[in-house]
């Protein structure tokens, strides 16, 4: 039997009504009829057909989904709530594999076909997250793409032996090196990022920075990140997620920062938070900037939000930055898709003829109407397969 | 046949397993086992059974639900979306009375049980909306319980003749008398306030008053609202919504604010916006002001967002304040609950012995889980009668 697919009757970005035929994985023709008698046929009665949607930060060894409601009681400083979560890992057996696992399928049924993750590292734990979600990667590559990020989550230097272990990590198959607050939780800004810029020199590998720290101390740790990465020439190759500091009202601030960021080639990931400074996403994009999105940590130590449904974050980032027009909306959706694409330079990706058939079908009668409305996704397509239907992914986890 | 009804197996506020005895829609036992043969039973099987939903803000009568979807394409001004409504409404026929059913029947699935809905009244269109809401009221009465406030969305002294029409709309039936952005919208805050309370002692009704206008602007509209309570003795009579200059980080400004609101008793509506400064609730809680939330408008000229959900909406309240523990969420919860009874100053509200038999049953672990996972409701019961379950209203909408 063939491999060939055709989805009927869909609305390609909520355009008019077409066909799509996959063949070996791959998007060959998109026209108002195909006929592709060796194909399955999924009509899909007009719905819209939209690329995958990509969760460019996620935390998948640690969430506590499926694993009994957990109350939250971790004090409010950041640093309690690493402290907090790196005790309960063995204390209730957070195991990597499974929680991501546990995730993949979550993200899967809602449609997420790429999935960047961070993953700590640290010295109470060692590999077991890196190991634990390379598994998971390895296990469910027939459904999902992943990008794995050593994240040193309780700090790098201030923990002596993190270093060592964020090295091995990239050996042993992460592909990114992860960062957090060079100020704020690592106390030695030029220690730590010295550090992490050697490594990724070291295994040519991107950075992907966690900065939550905010106003001028934001401001000068992106001041050492943009000094490195000039230097070092990795124009293209660094990602701030969070970046807080980019949504100060100051922008006296805020304005230089924009400017280097577009010059470098540097991403930013933000989640849209409701209860922090954001960077302002139309203005990035407006000065070129690559702006991707992600659910972050959803139901873990940190706090009980999140359900790693990429199409309600697109509805968050709205909101976030008040975008009430239709077009402003579709610049969110677009974070969540092809900026996440461009952030985790993934290749073929779109939906067009030559691309990767990673898709997604939902019922709605534009882009916005579906981002707001959130329904199940009628079908998730990926490697020209149909991985999902009405929100239930072909895979089971543990 | 009795009118009895038996909540079995349920657990109230997410505590143990217990049965609830209605009868002649009143709460009239709650107790580990519970016999009553004439009663119709209800298995919730270890659900929660939660007071019914209080969405103390809404727009009953413009929001576009089930028009089709229409592109926004307002301009980004206050006025802008005003003015475009305005237009709009006739243009294309988005009737108070349609739209308002459809809108009760949407809420009342989610497990609202009272509403609070400002009602826009104006020169274009007059009593148009207050007929159109107190119909709905009337014809819904079975299903929700209605506030209905007068609201001169467009301006009270800017458009001659505005106030006479409130005047009217509090004659034919309106309950309370409501304002909007003294500064900024009507350009004379003196003339605004010294209106629109003036209606308020002329019929002795409450005030709620939409405040978009924020810093000093907003602080100052807040003052000449401090003087008249104060001088009227309108102490407790006064609800102010959004309220954004309370969320301007500046202490010396909020505080004096927040000492005055608990003096004179004001209530303040927050939607928990995430692109605005909000009122900081967990602070407001402490100094004992009654806090309640709205969907605000759904779906309509304004914006895309939206859908009537109060439980998710205690999400967006916790997301806003940064609320991460359990204690917290329930803060929020509390907001949406018991603070728009406190606000609508409900009878015999609550999930308890004597209170009117107004609650809901959801799946979830606690409290905090249902709020952030927002399952279907299993069951809302009004006045001791089921009237939806799992989402379906047993009234339908034109």
């Amino acid at each position: 039997m063939s491999d060939a697919l055709l989805i009927r009757n869909g609305r390609p970005m909520g355009g008019k009504p077409s066909d799509i035929l996959i063949r070996n994985g791959v998007i060959t023709e998109i026209a108002e009829t195909i006929s592709a008698p060796d194909a399955t046929i999924e009509d899909v009665a007009g719905d819209l057909v939209l690329p995958g949607l990509v969760e460019a930060h996620a935390h998948l060894d640690k969430s506590l989904w499926g694993m009994g409601w957990r109350p939250n009681d971790a004090g409010p400083r950041l640093i309690d709530k690493i402290d907090n979560e790196r005790h309960l890992k063995r204390a209730i057996n957070i195991d990597p594999a499974r929680q991501s696992a546990r995730q993949v399928v979550l993200s899967v049924g809602h449609g997420t076909t790429h999935i960047r993750s961070h993953v700590d590292v640290d010295t109470d734990h060692g590999m077991w997250g890196i190991e634990g979600v390379m598994a998971t990667r390895a296990a469910y590559a027939d459904i999902v793409d992943m990008d794995i990020v050593a994240f040193p989550q309780s700090g790098l230097l201030r923990r002596p032996g993190t270093l060592a272990l964020m090295d091995q990590a990239l050996k042993e198959g992460a592909d990114v090196v992860g960062g957090i607050d060079p100020c704020a939780i690592d106390r030695d800004p030029k220690g730590h990022l010295d550090a992490i810029f050697g490594l990724a020199q070291k295994y040519g590998r991107p950075l992907d920075i966690h900065l939550h720290e905010q106003g001028e101390m934001g401001a000068f740790s992106f001041d050492l990140i943009f000094e490195r990465t000039r230097a070092l020439g990795m124009h293209g190759k660094v990602v701030v997620s969070h970046a807080f500091c980019l949504g100060a009202p100051d922008r006296d601030l805020v304005d230089p920062m924009i400017e280097q960021l577009a010059e470098l080639d540097i991403g930013i990931m933000t989640t849209g938070p409701a209860g922090r400074p954001a960077p302002p996403v139309k203005r990035l994009l407006e000065a070129g900037i690559r702006v991707c999105s992600g659910s972050d940590g959803i139901r873990d130590t940190w706090g009980p939000y999140g359900n790693a449904d990429m199409l309600e974050r697109v509805m968050f980032v709205g909101l976030r930055n008040n975008f009430r027009r239709d077009e402003e909306v579709e610049l969110a959706f677009q974070v969540c898709t092809i900026g996440g694409a461009a952030v985790m330079r993934l290749d073929n990706y779109g939906l067009k003829v030559g691309a990767r058939a990673d898709l997604m079908v939902v019922a709605g009668e534009t882009i916005t109407h579906a981002a707001v409305a959130r329904p199940l996704r009628r079908l998730v397509v990926k490697h020209g397969r149909v991985v999902a239907r009405y929100g239930s992914c072909v895979r089971t986890s543990p």
